[in-house]
């Protein structure tokens, strides 16, 4: 009987089981990604059984030099599944014993065969973190060369051109951001960033490796970007897919669980070229700091005027109030905030003076945020110093 | 014993409920909500027990009119709810006694608690279902109304104005799209076409019912939309919260399934007010034809180019493949598709000539799609007559 | 330039795209499931064409011919997919080039690789809605087939064997579900009864095709079940990952979704396999009749014992009340509830009389519900009818 | 104008906004919950502006004074909230302005509402995981002190009881768990354990703080597990709601975020209930040792079955096979496991011999894995001392 079917569970079965359901059972086809550490959790329980005293040393010698061979044609790709291989495990297990003879049945001693898939699957975590865990580095350190550039880049409040509305005001939201100050975010919180955005300020010109469209001649597709952002619906899908299957278990093993293997399979896979395309991106990116310039618009500096009149003495939320005022006057009339005269100015406050000329400049918008995650030269060298000492920690 | 505790389960319990444990488990707060329904379905269901002789009609009569009283009580906002109503099946079940003595107590024959939640939430469901309808409708209404303004717009292939590169193409993708298009994919699946944009092309000018920034004097944000956006967030939640209550339930009733009423209020509400703001942006959108004229450029126009080519004989990919070399030429040159000269365009392919010209009209590109679901003038008025006769239909 | 990087797009982009991103943008390695629907959707588009005026009689010919023979190719498992056939449209695409020269780039006139991807899916989805839409139906009929057995099964109300505790009742609850009963639950809402349950009343002896433990020799796992309610997760994460793909997209075509066919197919693929597994278990499901009647016990009657009072002319709320004291009373003396004396019953209520003995039949319990959805033998038919008829329906 | 509409952005909005969208957008009803950690904020915020001698000392004294005032109002339900109030931070600012003028225009200089809102979260965060941490660690402590009583629970490998079939092995899997054993799972991923699985081995006798059913006198529902279970739905659908709302937002701040605190006020409610419930339904639990002892079968032996012949030298998998005959054996003569004869045995294997009787002790079976993790009382007693070390180590 045991014979017939082929399967571990022995003698009591009788008769074969259902095709369809054993090929719903089987999990061989994604959890081979599993040989590597699935030999060395088995040398591992070997040595332990052995002083345990449940393994001879001649045993033991017997079945570590078996696994090895198992891992050598899994190595050279001439490992040959069987039919009835259901799982690596089964797999390697029966290949074990085809090497070596009956003392490969001793090696699963207290062992069942979730011990063996739990203990295989940390296994191959935790090279899979170190794995992940190197490529966001390479990006940071990508990050960090590309923020030495000192471009400074505009980050936008809304992502819609369209915000363009006949009242005059410029949709772009001037945040003084450079390229350099972005370096925090990433460095906390990588993925939701671009997972989320997937644009800006970062894609200001992503024009290298990005592709074509089928119809239109003229388009550039900003693939690379389009795809990152895609993944984290397939990242999520997978981690709440797995939540769900949990939900509800009773205590002990399920069957339930094999569905975990192939969500972090994938995960792992999705990660790690998403990590790789993202550092490519950022590596090629090119901004165009001619297109930057024309970008700029004179309304932006709007809350570096509300703090001219706070340098005045003007208590913000007044400052406020006024620098709102002029913003309104200025879409009025039609003409740019830079544009409207000192008399116009001081219609609304007469504590605007000539001296207010000096917040039309762009350069010393950005200076003036010194603080701690401020956009001045100064705190962003900071930051970048701050990360450089982080990539050395990390190395050594 | 029972009468102390003065739960409905009777004489088995000893000893009160922890108080934690009945706050956590009772739901009164918001099943509320249902209590119109209760009151409806309490009625139907004592007619059902007269009629199976399992009432006298006095008795029914003597229910009925107590059940009067309840639902009056609680449309004048005088049913006090005591602090061991810890549903609304309760409550009103409680206040029936107080109101008609003993008879309260044979409504319930046949009936558990569990046939009573859901009959009421599937009245309440018929009756919310009806009114979001409506409003959906209104919506749809109103988006018709709006397009018969024959005002044009265009679609955007990217939403990162950031899309401006050096070598010149301007990101915009002319795609023909007019107000009016847009119906179609708002008929069939509305919401998720405005959660997943929130923008383009209605927001063109969306400044009505928008707020500041309490920081920057200039900003105006699109919060109607941005909320609406959000709310994707909500509802996806919800749901896939009450899936995530399900999973794993062994059958019949569950406590758990006490979790499905604040869920589907909160849907309901939200979508309601999603629906009613949504309507208000759009019957208040303003359109800026000339900031719109100004978004145009001619390599939008380059799809058109490839097709004046195919007019000529070419086969399409190669066509495609020409105007991308015309597309390619200009940005090298450092000017509009439309600068090209006669002969330079001659260098890509001889089968140029000097009608060419007449591919950089936009309007005549927008007239040339008058298939299904195009963009001319008459496509775009058939598909509003489609949805004018849909609501029309809907309305008798 | 184009013929370098062998592209679709043409002549613009200079320079090759970097082989990870290339891995990373192509979909072929699943989206040639869609091969036969993608022929089909082209011979439909050439026939347009020609009516159009666009092709000519010859050259659709030729296209038809040819497209054909790319069918015949991927029926047979002789098509060559190239090194540069990033999906199924490109592979297609290219081999019929291959095959009739350069009028294959006639083909793709007026039609963009969006619309040919949206017809396909579409073409592919009425196919497999189609399949499993009949895989539904056959689980259902062998419902209604098992269902003529007649056997009743009882329904648990608890998942937890646990129940059992020392003040003796029984932890089943006796609702009189027959098999047949469940048929109309599994005709409304299928897939939430058996994922969230995966068991009662259907598992009563699933022990056919189970499979054993390679620890414990003695244990029998439903891994068909298990499996069928792990895929719940699968399923739903799938949906809730593509729903966070699509969310916050800008309109237009945009890569990200070329996430969907995956997802699409995952689910397709498994919910073929669960309905088949599913009626696998149904069709070998083996009721032990003599287990299910010593899981009986008299407590699951108490309801019952109300209603005698009721009948009496007791309010219902009382009788409930009433009832309860007499479970009580018999987990304090340790009987079971049948084995109250007439005497001890008459200290709750002096309605009871020695008629009370009637109650004690489990069969009668069955029989009472006789309303629609009722347990009786009747009443349980008339629903094997309903279902009969629909399935007629369904085939004609 | 700007004193019409009284809302926060000044000068630059004409007219009102619309009620619908005000009350769509605004969040005190739930962000009041922020006004401790809004006033800190506020306080330590003007500190700093002094320190950068942008407030005079008297400013900022002025300023920490009417705070403490603020603070004292909602500490003393006086605070009187306006219909203007849009948000807790607008209401503390309005009310400050009341109370100390003009000055109160000064607290948000360079201080955006943004930043105010995320300083609050923060502070409220940091607060609230502490709470939570607390209950959680009661929630350990409980489970330790019970873990002490020793008393051996099943853990059970399905949670239907319907498993019983006419083969006859019970369905109870015999772990050897006891409730001690319990605890090294708890202290690593608690929730998971309580939210999936919601019974056994605790549930034992979960009878106390336990409701009954409005129909059925005899039942008794374990609400508060139920509950318990349900608020997985309730957790998880607001984590997935919110990265929902996350995906796909811009750069820079979106109106979106604001979805983010009814979500974390929620799940900190939700949480903060769950862990004070499962402590309660720990502390009160009683577990029936007879009935435990009932639930016992020789069948659940068999892997003990299969070592014994182990330990006669037989390698496991064929010792595996070997037990599987004897259960099979025992299933067709209707007999239990341990109730064949040794003759009957050696027909199975000549390993066989009498002191085989000596497997058919629970005690034994128990106390045989003494390994880390096992069920041995050694081993459970070291888990228990190195839950009190950490215990200890974290009041410290």
């Amino acid at each position: 009987m045991a014979s017939e079917s082929g399967k571990l569970w022995g003698g009591r079965f009788v008769g074969a089981v259902d095709p369809i359901m054993e090929k719903f059972n089987a999990s061989i086809a994604y959890d081979r990604h599993l040989w590597e550490v699935d030999v060395q959790g088995s040398k591992a329980y070997s040595r332990g059984l052995e002083k345990a005293g449940l393994l001879t040393k001649a045993e033991m010698d017997q079945i570590l030099h078996g696994l090895d061979k198992v891992a050598e044609e899994w190595a050279q790709g001439t490992f040959k599944l069987n039919s009835n291989d259901e799982d690596i495990h089964t797999a390697n297990e029966r290949r074990l014993k085809e090497l070596i003879g009956a003392t490969a049945g001793k090696l699963h001693t207290g062992r069942s065969r979730n011990d063996q898939v739990v203990t295989d699957l940390r296994l191959w975590m935790r090279q899979t973190c170190s794995t992940l865990s190197g490529l966001l580095w390479e990006l940071i350190r990508t990050m960090v060369d590309r923020a030495e550039a000192r471009v400074p880049v505009l980050g936008f409040a809304v992502h819609d051109p369209s915000q363009q509305d006949g009242r005059g005001p410029h949709p772009l939201l001037h945040q003084g951001i450079q390229l350099r100050a972005a370096l925090r975010c990433l460095q906390t919180w990588p993925l939701r960033r671009w997972t989320s955005q997937g644009s800006s300020p970062f894609s200001a010109s992503t024009s290298v490796p990005s592709t074509g469209s089928s119809l239109m001649p003229q388009k550039k597709n900003p693939d690379s970007l389009e795809l990152i952002r895609s993944k984290a619906g397939r990242v999520f899908g997978r981690c709440a897919g797995l939540l769900m299957t949990l939900k509800g278990l009773p205590s002990t093993y399920n069957k339930d669980l094999q569905e975990d293997k192939e969500a972090v399979f994938e995960v792992s896979d999705t990660m790690s070229a998403v990590l790789q395309v993202a550092t490519g991106v950022i590596s090629t990116l090119q901004i165009h700091q001619e297109n930057m310039g024309q970008a700029l618009s004179p309304d932006m500096l709007a809350t570096d005027l509300a703090y001219y009149l706070v340098r005045k003495g003007m208590p913000f939320r007044q400052a406020h109030e006024a620098s709102g005022k002029a913003v309104f006057m200025a879409e009025t009339k039609g003409v740019a905030l830079n544009q409207l005269s000192l008399q116009e100015l001081q219609t609304i406050s007469p504590l605007f003076s000539g001296d207010v000329i000096c917040v039309w400049d762009y350069g010393h918008s950005v200076e003036q945020y010194g603080a701690l995650g401020g956009t001045a030269r100064s705190s962003v060298d900071w930051q970048i110093r701050q990360v450089r000492a982080l990539l050395q920690a990390q190395q050594a």
